[in-house]
């Protein structure tokens, strides 16, 4: 293609807005622009970039026996009702009342789409095992879009579904997706993370996210620079670190006593006054709990508590309180806790709730004594000794501690946050931590949609049965921007082969006489060997040009210059070094150059 | 493909709301399933057709230079509101406030989308013209959806914008664009009735629209069978056709003079009662008209009616009244005389209305002496003699009433309804008529959406000057379903080969053995040649297969049975006859005819 006949406004300046790296890089090369917030406009040269990586996503789910279908993107709300999602999606989905008042939906993802339609069109254990998926237009209402494509509120979703008659089904075409998805990563020029995530609102049992290291991402990584292991710090584990020395490490004969602290208010000021350490302290933390899907029938403090009937609503309790216990030193994970509890949501209790639960001010809780709420012991807790705790009245405390003596709690459970420091819960090194966005998401979602939504099968003998799910999506504006985060120099974007716009520009230092001759050859034979060729034939000056090439990242520029003449001037945007060839091998040395790129992006090689 | 890899759920029954052939065909060939009402879901197989068309049609507007951009479907309500389409696009447009109030649309078409884009990237006459497309999802909220793909609330559309600093320029891209659009239906196999057309809700100025003929089209065509001559009848003109004998074609001196009608109702008994026919009898219509944009001050009936500032509104008059006459044989054609009015709509007015104004019952209002509003004569008028119209009282006619002399008319324009049998106002011939539906649309749209946007660019000489504008559409779903009413049989579909999920399919009578092996070899052997090809491994019987593969229309069919081998039976889906080749010969005999096909389709040869 020709510059004179593109439309690729580059810009010098761009919005304030505009804070990371590929925000700023897709407006300054003229490969996006802003249409409101959110709400983004790909230009011509930004849209290649997009099919291809759209491609390659393409090429990958077929390559796995996915078959791609297209639904609707707007959809209609009783398959949301139906799913239950309607109510627990939130504001995030853009639900819509047409003239007829029929209510709709632009689809934020689509388990239920999928399942409204082949519920009706599976009927036997022989149409399964299936995979589907879509490239598909995307809405979420996201409250603060920003970071450009990283945070939009309409994007491109690749999500795929699989339907399995059993467990074992269902894992290999999960494997099947987390190996195509590493190819994906792989052949866009993508550094993934892959780490088990929490599966948060979609729900499920097995899950792996595959996250990009950004220092604007949404989510903490903890990291073993030894094993490999990489978690969500909603999910992430660690080795148990008991206290060996000082207070706290060891056993006590005492009986628990209590202890005036008055005007003692925070852990520092107590362990001061008591001369011990935050890792002697049991912080006990009153939550209330939403939708808590646990039988806590004669539990402390449960009695009173309002229960659904199961056929009502998956909740058994809307609404429930738990006392929390921790090691001083630690912090409690709400994602984690919320898992424990199976509840859809946790936070801090009011300091009124907790007045009434504790009997006490806010700031003496302890598990000691303790009858009003169930009381969950993170597995830090238990393997501390001679430990201090709150003793639920005004200015108060315990010592002498013993867990599993003086208290027993209803569960211990895994519920503190993993930080940098902690050690690694496969083989002890000292974990890091990152933040990432999360690109791609493979999930086992179980028999959620297939049960709420009624989806059967026949098995081999005759009887009714549902499939098991998988759901698995890849965001393809945020793969696109995430790209161009990783690379980048200070004067632009450095695309990968197999994703940029076009493969190699021709630039004529004037497109006149020979130069125009020359160049227009080049531009010719570059095309008729399948390579993506652009040809700058602007009337601009030569470092307005190469200027504008290398912020749009063209892989390989050839420059004619009558200087060189019959040289020309191959130059590498990622490399740097320009090497002169002559005219008459151009062509064939650059495309040479172009395949050995793709295939090993592709890893043919 | 294998056909144990695809899903393809053909059926032998479809739910009896599918009444036109290709929404039937679609859904039994397993090519796309109903979400909801207007939206649908593509089937892998329906989704390959789709694609075919949607490449052809980019493929084409890429060769007038056209540059593809792809903006968001949800666009902000406050670019709907800068071009006043916020209140005139009714109920029809999807309208959203999200979780901050913002008002959001789906888009149902993106003038706006894209002169919001462009008023801030074009500055100077240098960078027109331009050309820039999209292929992308729409959504009209359709009050009765029906025919399947024919009328979707969501759908795909190609909408094309030019911009342009002089009608010659647009001029030059919507030539360039009809021949496009010729070029797109020729190779999807499609025969089109390219027709002037009134450009409607749309504004402007000139326009084509595409027609395919349909037994439910929305449009009534009128048609010359000797010059070729086609339009929409809400835009079609025809030759005068003065009465030459009999009543009403010859002058008369007697004065006009009022007649008693008692009891006379209709124009059938006017005329008995009167020894006259409809030919001389002038019918008068009272109109109510809304958003005209005429000055009519000073007159008739005009003086008190409420006209809002030019500044508030490209109204003058919310609403106004006329009188619209026309030969008492012949029907008002209201788009015709909307456009005569510059109203946004017209309707009869109600019987109190016209009460108010003739100052008589309904069905006596008549031309002469009439002052409470202006009066418009269709040409028809203008060329009768010795006329009857009614005479503004109750059971009163005048009778002897020559146009020109016993009245003087408004406006004279042409309003009427041109049907089959009206002479062509080119060559005079007969029209015949016909039902279409419209699948591309090209409009000069001028300066109503950069006016009212503000889109400014500078030229030569430094001067601000507004791009005047084309737009240019094609329904890809429309299409698709347009190329299987055309192109179907009792048995199913017939694709033509540009459209055909696959080219070729090969069918073995049973998968095992000699048959497995000829089989397996030609379908390597064509895949290698670049034919798309499908093979029936299915453990079906024959005559199952045969069915199914007539139903989804593949072109070319290639039976392997042992009996014939080493031949094996070609039969072309559209032809019928089979033909035995050897095994050896059929790959490249098959690849030979699927690339003949093709290049007749694209017009190569």
């Amino acid at each position: 293609m020709k510059m004179s006949s593109l439309f690729m406004p580059t810009l010098r300046e761009v919005p304030a807005e505009a804070v990371v790296v590929s925000h700023r890089l897709l407006l300054r090369a003229g490969m996006i622009r802003k249409l409101s917030n959110g709400l983004f406009t790909y230009l011509p040269l930004g849209l290649k970039s997009f099919r291809k990586v759209e491609n390659i996503v393409r090429d990958e789910m077929n390559a796995v026996g996915a078959l791609e279908f297209k639904p609707s993107v707007v959809v209609p709300g009783d398959i949301w009702r139906e799913s239950g999602r309607w109510e627990t999606m939130g504001p995030g989905m853009l639900r819509i009342k047409n003239r007829v008042d029929q209510e709709l939906v632009v689809s934020p993802t689509a388990e239920e789409a999928f399942v409204a339609l082949l519920r009706s069109e599976i009927s036997s254990y022989k149409q399964l095992p299936l995979s589907v998926y879509q490239i598909n237009t995307k809405y979420r209402d996201e409250i603060r879009p920003r970071y450009g494509l990283m945070r939009a509120r309409e994007f491109t979703m690749k999500d795929a579904y699989s339907f399995h008659t059993d467990d074992k089904s269902l894992d290999d075409t999960y494997q099947d997706m987390g190996k195509a998805y590493r190819r994906i990563f792989r052949r866009v020029g993508l550094s993934v993370i892959p780490v088990r995530a929490d599966s948060g609102a979609m729900g499920g049992t097995g899950s792996e996210e595959f996250m990009v290291e950004s220092e604007v991402g949404d989510n903490n990584l903890i990291l073993c620079p030894k094993c490999g292991y990489a978690a969500n710090d909603e999910k992430a584990a660690c080795a148990p670190d008991p206290t060996t020395e000082g207070p706290g490490s060891a056993k006590t004969d005492s009986p628990y006593a209590a202890i005036e602290t008055p005007k003692v208010r925070t852990i520092d000021e107590l362990c001061a006054f008591l001369h011990t350490s935050p890792r002697a302290f049991i912080k006990t933390l009153i939550y209330k709990a939403v939708n808590v899907e646990l039988d806590l029938a004669g539990l402390p403090g449960c009695a009173s508590l309002e229960r659904k009937k199961p056929e009502n609503s998956p909740a058994y309790y809307p609404v429930a309180f738990f006392a929390v216990c921790i090691r001083g030193d630690l912090d409690v994970n709400e994602v984690k806790l919320a898992a424990n509890l199976k509840a859809s949501e946790v936070e801090l209790a009011s300091d009124a709730d907790v007045e009434r639960l504790t009997g006490a001010p806010v700031g003496f809780a302890g598990p000691v004594g303790f009858a009003s709420a169930p009381v969950l012991a993170d597995d830090s807790v238990m393997a501390m000794h001679d430990s201090v705790t709150g003793a639920l009245k005004a200015d108060l405390h315990f010592e002498h501690v013993e867990p599993g003596r003086d208290f027993s709690p209803w569960m211990t459970a895994d519920v503190r946050t993993v930080v940098a420091g902690d050690r690694c819960a496969n083989c002890g090194a000292e974990y890091y931590s990152k933040k990432g966005n999360e690109l791609g998401h493979i999930f086992k979602l179980g028999y959620k949609y297939t049960k709420s939504m009624g989806m059967f099968y026949l098995d081999e003998n005759g009887k009714q049965q549902m499939p098991t799910m998988g759901c698995y999506g890849i965001g393809v504006d945020r793969t696109l921007a995430s790209i161009i985060e990783e690379h980048n120099d200070e004067d632009g974007i450095v695309w990968p082969m197999s994703v940029a716009p076009f493969h190699a520009v021709v630039v004529p230092i004037k497109y006149e006489g020979a130069m125009k001759d020359a160049a227009d050859k080049l531009y010719s034979e570059l095309a008729a060997a399948g390579i993506e060729v652009l040809l700058d034939d602007r009337a601009e000056r030569p470092g307005v040009k190469f200027k504008d090439m290398d912020l749009i990242g063209i892989p390989v520029r050839i420059v004619v210059g009558d200087k060189n003449l019959p040289n020309v001037e191959v130059k590498l945007r990622k490399a740097g070094d320009a090497v002169l060839v002559p005219l008459s091998e151009a062509a064939a040395s650059v495309a040479k150059t172009v395949r050995e790129e793709l295939s090993a992006l592709s890893g043919e090689n």
